[in-house]
């Protein structure tokens, strides 16, 4: 580690000449895949932007210019070399770094950033500011091919006009979005990249058109046209030329000096340049180029062999044995995934069902309005997809969900906390979403059975939106003794007990072991287990509506959450008790492990016992 | 009326010959024209489609074949020609006819359609149903260039492959989006249709090119390359082709054998299809064929002046005035609006301040991340949306807006009940959105001057999402010994009244009548009046904590809204008194007017007056 133990700030990249800047980009490389086999996290395509980042940083003056990386799952490298390079161990740890682009850890970090598309917007922004304030900074994004896909880049390269002319677009081109990449402009792209002398092809026809012999006027003439026309079309010739964009590339992602080059005729274009670079992703580990898509977000690894630590079962896995087991028994059944394939647990579906499945690429919206036209034509669609990015597509919820009054399923994996990818993921916000659309149901399974039975409802049951939510990782421990209704609801524990405890999801298991300790102390409680989370079935109210102390625990934002509904049943219906809510309030909640954070909150089961026991006031 | 008033079915389109199809085109006009100028409605846009959706109808078989309209602005012609043509006075008046597709008035209605770019993935859907399931229905979208500067349209456009061969995209380009259409795309789709005689121009080209004299042999080689090259160009030389469709086009949208003969060929075509249309905007009616925008969405007009009938002051025009008066004297005050320039009140803003205001097209999800751009380098952004299309940005609201700790201002017009638009523009999901995000404010003033304050507040005191939420129309009457505090509450009527009205924004002006009305009869009541809504303010609570009966009025959908809050509140905080809530429950509005719809679900001062007396069990 010659060079990137002593890189403080990016003033430290520009002393190094091309070579020492490759010996940096190794050094880098090691540490990525040193760190990342030791706390998880994006590797492939962090591995793929290492020689960009730097020759960025060669070329730019961070923070007087402004470095925006779509999505963050690029900006390990970015992380290394604007200060954080001693503190990169505790990468994704609490009170570490985090995984993803976070303003309060560097001024060289302009956003948070943890969901796809938005960095030419946002870099729009800066540069029509910087505009109209005179500011002379240049703005740069940093995007992967696979958020090219989604409509948030589209709306952004369609306005790029007002950002001025120090705007420059870093098409991060490896051929793949999270899995494969999919569509038609994939297709587009893999077109462009075959040309790959293009600007060397460009200049060569023209030589050739101004050789051509002229042979009678009316000829010359028509000639003359398809000369000048011919070169209208070599010079604006692509897509992004057509949406207003000077269209540099595609060039070597991995040649620092070919990077810099390119970088310092970007600067001199005086409108927005779209820069397109081809790198692989996983690069410079074999594991990792060979597999990208395993390598994409992964936990802890052996560095030697490649192989993730083992991992037991998990709701994303329960999820697509489920559907592929629906599947073999009903044609009807669609799977679709925006770019997650693997990550919902789809993997085997797509195998053995290609037909009825769809992975749209990033594109949310789409994917809901898509389905509702399966849904429309009889099909039984059931869009898997993560809580966080379940947010994207909320008007579609209502206006093309809802709305419709037609079957639709929603699969909402990674629901509540997601631990280490922090405050952009985390899955906290959905119930408090869903509760205000009208007419959807939603579940909230404790255990892989009762996801397999509310899916199953959702899918043959229901005749509007059905939402079926679920948690990142395992199922937890339940009491043998507990007998699972598949109803609205179940009750469980002390049934006469003035005091209710009542949760949903996945801490029903924390609540099952508070109950034993508080049991200990020999206090009783009932737990009411909501499993229908909207509408909550009016009977569990009324479970409730007796007791004299009613503690409510959720796994998710406070504000319109289920907690909140269920205090104001209460309330309408004449409870004169004690009402007690801990929940996630009012806020963001960074990286840590999951279990920390149910700490951190009060969710834990020593925080029920103690919040029951009134020993200490959480939440 | 010769023609029109005998089609009951589009089977009775296809009786008819291309002239008397001429016939039925200007009957069809007369009706748009005479209806809309009485009810209101979507003027422009309709009269622009005529033909299309007259030559459509002749040529597919509705509802065999799919036909999905983009937004519903355009689809008048098609209510008229599938059986509502009796019905058609009744337009956009509660019990009539909607003013947007509908799937309870007709089978020809495949969805509820409201808002901008859902028709494609739709169309998509549908046909990827008939694809799997064996049905041999064709699939028609109808999509105005305006639609085309949304995400989501971009999304369905690169996922088109899934769907099979039976779908055309018809794009009717008016060169117009709501107002004048923005962006590179506007721009490029200018420069497809300069090239109006596009087909024929291929044509010529391509002759020429085969009669290029071959003059020496590596001469001959490299024009025969250039020709091929060239060729291949010509036949895939735009963005559609780019995108996997059969590009056909620009034709004349008014003349219906063209037309017919376009579908008949695109019929053919063994992919995706993209019909490209040149249509006038508000064709055949002078008044607004000369003012497009201002007939986009009008309420009833003079048909021989063309003049709108006297309206007065709105919330959109004291928002528009504000704005113009806090810019004049504040260099970094921005205005964004996403195609709604004239609606949101900011056309003075626009022609004034043309550098700080930025029309970013239908793309809210852009405009918030662009808005977030500008105040993350000092300036001020204020973006002006109707509350529904904020919908459309709840993702962005949080991990690019809330999360992001910076000043950043949404003035959410249209917020409540919007009267004739009907269950896809209703503005009564935004409160419950909100009230799940962290870190937001909202601000829901009652009069034009609360406007202007808590606007002023949100621009120059907030630290993060501010939003100041308004009504349609303009504002109520307020009683004179009214003294607004501009504080985050305040208290108005019988201060040590055992009963407590809470409620915010503009039914406050209900309450107070409701409260005249109890007071005669011998019932003193005292109205807490939200005016921050979010978060409520702990001391609004404290003040309804003594009272014996506390009742929420609240125009917007009550699971999530802020009575349920309120009403958590209260029991958290010890209340052991009554609690009722009348607020939309559960459930979609259909059109009829603000009036009726107040009094539909007992928000109008009866309503609130029956339901505190106890007379009458409403909500």
């Amino acid at each position: 580690m010659e060079y990137l133990k002593n890189i403080k700030s990016p003033e430290d990249v520009k002393k190094l000449d091309t070579s020492q800047l490759n010996d940096l980009s190794a050094e880098i490389r090691e540490t990525l895949i040193d760190t990342v086999s030791r706390t998880g996290g994006h590797m492939s395509s962090n591995l793929g932007v290492v020689e960009l980042t730097v020759a960025i940083h060669k070329m730019f003056d961070c923070p007087k210019d402004t470095i925006i990386f779509d999505v963050g799952h690029q900006a390990y490298t970015h992380k290394l070399l604007t200060g954080r390079y001693e503190k990169f161990s505790l990468l994704r740890c609490a009170d570490g770094i985090s995984g993803f682009p976070n303003p309060s850890e560097s001024e060289c970090d302009p956003f948070y950033s943890g969901h796809s598309g938005t960095s030419v917007s946002a870099a729009i922004g800066v540069a029509a500011a910087n505009s109209i304030l005179g500011n002379n900074g240049y703005v740069v994004a940093v995007v992967g091919d696979g958020s090219m896909t989604n409509g948030l880049i589209y709306e952004a390269l369609n306005n790029a006009n007002v950002s001025g002319k120090r705007l420059i677009v870093i098409l991060n081109d490896n051929k793949m979005s999270i899995s494969q990449n999919v569509g038609s402009l994939a297709r587009y792209l893999a077109v462009i990249r075959s040309k790959s002398k293009y600007l060397r092809t460009k200049t060569r026809v023209e030589k050739v058109l101004n050789h051509i012999p002229l042979v009678g006027k009316s000829i010359s003439k028509c000639v003359y046209r398809m000369k000048t026309s011919l070169k209208q079309r070599l010079y604006k010739s692509n897509l992004f030329e057509d949406m207003g964009f000077a269209y540099m590339g595609p060039i070597d992602g991995h040649n620092i000096e070919l990077l810099c080059d390119a970088l310092e005729t970007a600067k001199l274009v005086t409108k927005p340049v779209l820069l397109h670079v081809n790198t692989v992703k996983g690069k410079g580990y074999d594991f990792a180029e060979k597999s990208p898509t395993m390598f994409h977000g992964i936990s802890k690894f052996d560095i030697d062999t490649g192989e993730p630590l083992p991992s037991s079962a998990t709701f994303s896995k329960e999820f697509g044995d489920a559907m592929c087991s629906f599947a073999s028994n009903d044609r009807k059944i669609c799977a679709i995934t925006a770019a997650m394939s693997v990550g919902t647990g789809l993997q085997n579906f797509e195998k053995n069902y290609p037909k009825r499945f769809f992975d749209v690429g990033i594109a949310e919206e789409h994917a809901v309005v898509f389905a509702q036209g399966l849904s429309k034509q009889g099909l039984r669609p059931v869009f898997a997809v993560y809580s966080t990015f379940l947010q994207r597509c909320f008007d579609q919820l209502i206006h093309d969900g809802a709305l419709q009054k037609r079957s639709l399923v929603i699969a909402a994996d990674r629901a509540g906390f997601v631990g280490e990818d922090g405050e952009t993921h985390q899955g906290i916000f959905d119930v408090a979403m869903m509760n205000g659309i009208p007419d959807i149901t939603v579940y909230s399974p404790s255990t892989y059975e009762e996801l397999n039975k509310f899916l199953y409802k959702s899918i043959y049951e229901s005749k509007n939106v059905s939402v079926v939510r679920y948690p990142r990782g395992s199922e937890g421990q339940i009491p043998e003794d507990f007998k699972p209704s598949f109803a609205s609801y179940d009750v469980y524990g002390d049934k006469d007990s003035d005091i209710a405890l009542v949760t949903y999801g996945r801490i029903f298991s924390n609540a099952c072991i508070a109950r034993d300790m508080l049991g200990k102390d020999g206090i009783k409680i009932k737990i009411i287990k909501l499993n229908r989370i909207k509408p909550v079935d009016i009977n569990a109210v009324n479970e409730a509506l007796s007791c004299e102390k009613v503690f409510f625990f959720e796994e998710g934002i406070r504000s319109s959450g289920v907690g909140e509904k269920f205090a104001s049943l209460l309330l309408e219906n004449g409870y004169k008790g004690e009402y007690d809510l801990t929940a996630v309030n009012d806020c963001f909640v960074p990286q840590a492990s999951v279990e920390k954070q149910l700490e951190t909150y009060g969710l834990d089961c020593d925080g029920m016992y103690r919040k029951i026991l009134g020993v200490e006031k959480i939440g």
